[in-house]
């Protein structure tokens, strides 16, 4: 049965972040200090950077499941990058030729409609300006049984909590006090009511939490 | 060396909370769900509930820690219910005619000034309306070269924090999102900076958080 799943990173004062964002550096300095941890897994250094260094712990068991089993991605205008690039009908992306999902990706964005992109590696980008309602209905169609990702960004994200349609949402909290960027936990339900909640500490520090129902 | 100690209790949403304080829950429904798992500790029943029973687990390695190598403490008013009672001069706090101090409590508060109350098993509170610098001065000339613990509650402790005083952190993490409460990092510096982190979760599922420098 799919199962629509989410993998956030946050501070220990909940904060996610991207803050100083650049061409150079898109995700923003914070970024790299909140994913350094999972930027140092194998999985990561396999699928993004292209070698087979990398760590092999309780951080790289969940970095290894990021994909696993996921058959659609749904994900923010600002996470695929319309709004640093909203002028240019060529951008594709920050995920290079072979982006790492393999399936087809459902971008939510208020802008002009685009077409869809076919990437290399199976990936195809959706253009989509419906509620996340009705993109995670034809995101579940897309799936075909397998499970349905956001992949945020965090307003996403919370669009997809606060609507009560996530089922399993793992938080890596790494243990750094940012100050700033945006809160992932305002006016958020109680989720520990809904679901089970479980905690596990990484080689690393990262403190991995999940929520299931 | 006379060490400033501090442990607080957090939500993962990052809230203390006392909401529905009243006489019967002098701090709060909240409380109650976020020191669940210290409450549950051999530590606490035997200090507190007056009976050998209790998880020994890791919680408990950190509740026996809270009150040794302590020679004085230091509290809001909030915290020795002085707001809850103000107008009570017999009032002596929450904690029985034996409370688990042990040594000299600093009762910060702006009320008019009160002789010190001297209680069964050495402990005696005294109430000063200094800063948090010089109240400081005082605990660890009391302290004896044993360490002093700011005991709370969120004010006190977010003021210490702020001024750059506490030696030693500890946080216990309850997964459970209160959205209510006072949250502890709002403005605070960051102390991943100037302290080495430890993260832990204990057998019940808490995150342990250490800030030491």
């Amino acid at each position: 049965m799919t199962r629509v799943r989410m993998d956030l990173f946050v501070s220990l004062d909940g904060y996610t972040s991207t803050a100083g964002r650049s061409s150079e550096n898109p995700m923003g300095e914070d970024w790299n200090r909140l994913t350094a941890a999972y930027s140092a897994t194998r999985t990561f250094h396999e699928q993004v950077v292209g070698d087979s260094t990398g760590t092999t712990g309780i951080d790289n068991t969940y970095a290894a499941a990021f994909f696993q089993g996921v058959g659609a991605e749904i994900m923010g205008a600002a996470m695929f990058g319309l709004h640093s690039f909203p002028d240019d009908p060529d951008w594709k992306g920050w995920w290079g030729n072979q982006p790492p999902f393999g399936t087809p990706v459902y971008v939510l964005t208020h802008a002009a409609p685009r077409p869809s992109i076919p990437m290399a590696g199976e990936t195809t980008f959706h253009f989509r300006s419906t509620s996340v309602e009705d993109v995670l209905i034809e995101a579940r169609e897309a799936a075909g049984g397998l499970d349905v990702r956001v992949g945020g960004g965090i307003g996403t994200a919370r669009d997809f909590l606060r609507a009560n349609l996530v089922d399993d949402l793992h938080l890596m909290i790494t243990p750094i006090i940012l100050g700033r960027g945006t809160r992932l936990w305002d006016d958020l339900p109680g989720l520990d009511r809904t679901h089970k909640v479980t905690t596990e500490v990484a080689e690393s520090g990262a403190i991995h939490v999940t929520f299931t129902r």
